[in-house]
């Protein structure tokens, strides 16, 4: 059962979520009859919140489903409702860009588990009052593609042309092709892995320690005083941020430059406490991202990531996730992203190769590490925009 | 004006620091006139907390200083009083090992701002009732080298044949070669730099934006209620850890193998919370590490080595802050240390050749990482006794 899309779920549930992010009437549909999840809970009401760019066209075969990173949403190529700031992917969606919204149809949907309208721990609970918080059931990678592949069917597009997502989006851009074959034409897996590393699993558990450790967590019931837990929060994103960029970048960007020069070296020292551009620069990372995410949702889809391994879903031979396969590949890593290392994409590539399935591999060159996925870097520009007119061909687009 | 070495610093000035760590009586030296730093402040009385192994030859030219890492201390070669754990160097230091304690006298000493019996933090303030806590002055690693050396001086020791450490000990060893390059034979800076990186700046920093965002931080005056920010600091200590190790020996040790095998995949998701092995090994590294350490030391000594830039003591050319030297030096770097890459330690072995030094330099093959030089490293000590042995040759020991 489908609820015809409606925007202000959250007001319509009289939340006090809104005490924790800013109150914004997301653009989504309601699937009243829920959805089960890979760990046998079933959430009784699903909310898909999702943006779309561009027009479906009449045989409904030009749709693009963007996947966003962890900490992304569904605002792709538009201003930002919260920061106002352009969307996280302005510039590689839009009319004459590399996804061509003058000829695809552009959908991206926030992740389950999210809190930019799509269920999530800040949706209200299924029995009793408030929010799921800490209750919100564990997901995976396969649960948010299942709920997206709910939103893609009320949307009436059988198959889509191209399933596109860097990073936990490229994740799902591999579940999609190994879960909904048929529907998957084209499939760009961006700075991503078949599996999260120890090390990546590391990480995220120091980020997730870190808003524990704030009293303002309160157990994970900070709605009910709608104090957040602001500083973990905001510490959690500091050390994943380091992970989203080069050590050459950050020396290019920063080095050692001081905030401002000292007088002298006594006093240089006396600084100390927030002496380098790069302590700002970390800091600001932190404290813009509390004011747009909720710690919870960070915990759930952090677990998620850390839960992704394709090849154990399928016995333990990550080609058996793609045997037989018509989809087309395009994996794409950067150089120096040493948080999913060209390594990881060229292993994608060999258990393609081993079904024999149409697979083309870019390792970009960029100095830019894990997030130059987001960032200006034309040659993986011309990459995407190049295979995506391939395949339109291919499609009879 | 020297005090005799006594011990129990601590107990008598009847601090209230026991309640933040344990109770020892470290042997240590006071020297009541203190020491003036870089900042500008002196500090009115400096106890230099220390142990020696080995003995002293009658011409005092066999001693090897062995300078500590950021959460070292001075118990090298011995069970540690508050760990019950053998010393951090025990299979490098000892009878018939690399720094054999048969042939050298073996010093180290609790670096100037630490918290295991030197001035620090925890230390009773110069003017009124209390620890330094977040008083405590800035502190730079050549204040650490100046008040090593008053150590040294106050030993009968002119020259030290060897400065020897690893990490921030080796920025001392760095330090000590440039400010008293007379008082030393040889140096061994191991996997170490000549200033600190943007990229380990940035990690420092979200270590102490983890101890600060805990609220028993308390604006850093936690002696006062007895409640340490132990969450904040295990937070700092598992996000520096991730980066001791590399990515490739994280995957050896631990991998995705989970805690428990659970029954099912859904039993699986539902263990989510502490699943993973290297979950639990980082909380074991956090927790074993507030039960020794203080916050306000790590704060004070993680901003001594973001700091450190020798080159800029010098004018901005490393070479210059070796000009003329004597000692020689032999560098040594691990292939798989990606927090002080080979890159940093080939810089030094430049800067030292523009200068026509003696220098040999070795990179160990391991992907064991940054903390390669505290473990087994067979290579690395077979560099480290032929160095040595190489040198106590041109000593005449």
């Amino acid at each position: 059962m489908v609820a015809a899309i409606t925007a202000g779920a959250h007001a319509e549930h009289g939340m006090n979520s809104l005490t924790i992010l800013p109150e914004i009437a997301h653009q989504h549909v309601s699937f009243e009859d829920g959805l089960v999840l890979d760990c046998g809970t079933r959430i009784g009401r699903l909310d898909i919140a999702f943006r779309t760019y561009g027009r479906l066209n009449q045989a409904r075969t030009n749709a693009v489903l963007v996947c966003h990173a962890l900490t992304g949403d569904q605002y792709v190529a538009e201003i930002h409702p919260v920061t106002g700031k352009p969307g996280w992917w302005d510039s590689v969606a839009g009319p004459g860009l590399p996804i061509d919204t003058d000829r695809y149809f552009v959908i991206c949907a926030n992740v389950l588990g999210g809190c930019m309208g799509s269920t999530g721990p800040l949706s209200p609970h299924d029995e009793g009052s408030g929010c799921w918080g800490t209750d919100f059931p564990p997901i995976t990678i396969r649960d948010m593609v299942r709920a997206q592949k709910r939103l893609i069917d009320h949307l009436g597009i059988g198959r889509l042309f191209a399933v596109i997502g860097g990073s936990m989006g490229g994740m799902q851009a591999l579940e999609w092709a190994a879960l909904y074959p048929d529907a998957v034409f084209a499939a760009v897996p961006i700075a991503t892995a078949s599996y999260h590393s120890a090390q990546n699993i590391a990480f995220h558990e120091v980020g997730r320690q870190a808003i524990f450790a704030d009293p303002d967590w309160q157990e994970g019931r900070y709605w009910q005083t709608g104090r957040a837990p602001a500083r973990g929060l905001a510490v959690a994103r500091m050390c994943a941020h380091i992970t989203y960029v080069s050590e050459q970048a950050l020396t290019r960007k920063f080095g050692r430059r001081l905030q401002q020069a000292p007088k002298s070296s006594q006093e240089a020292i006396r600084l100390f406490g927030d002496m380098f551009e790069v302590q700002s620069y970390l800091h600001h990372q932190g404290s813009a991202f509390v004011r747009r995410f909720d710690a919870n949702s960070y915990v759930t889809i952090t677990r998620a990531m850390d839960y992704f391994d394709l090849a154990e879903e399928h016995g333990g031979d990550l080609a058996d996730a793609f045997r037989g396969t018509r989809t087309r590949f395009c994996l794409v890593s950067f150089s120096s992203d040493w948080l999913f290392p060209t390594e990881e994409s060229r292993a994608i590539v060999r258990a393609l190769n081993r079904v024999a399935a149409n697979v083309s591999f870019v390792e970009i060159a960029t100095d830019r590490g894990h997030d130059a996925f987001l960032l200006d870097e034309r040659d993986f520009h011309r990459t995407l925009a190049g295979f995506l007119g391939g395949c339109a061909e291919h499609a009879n687009l």
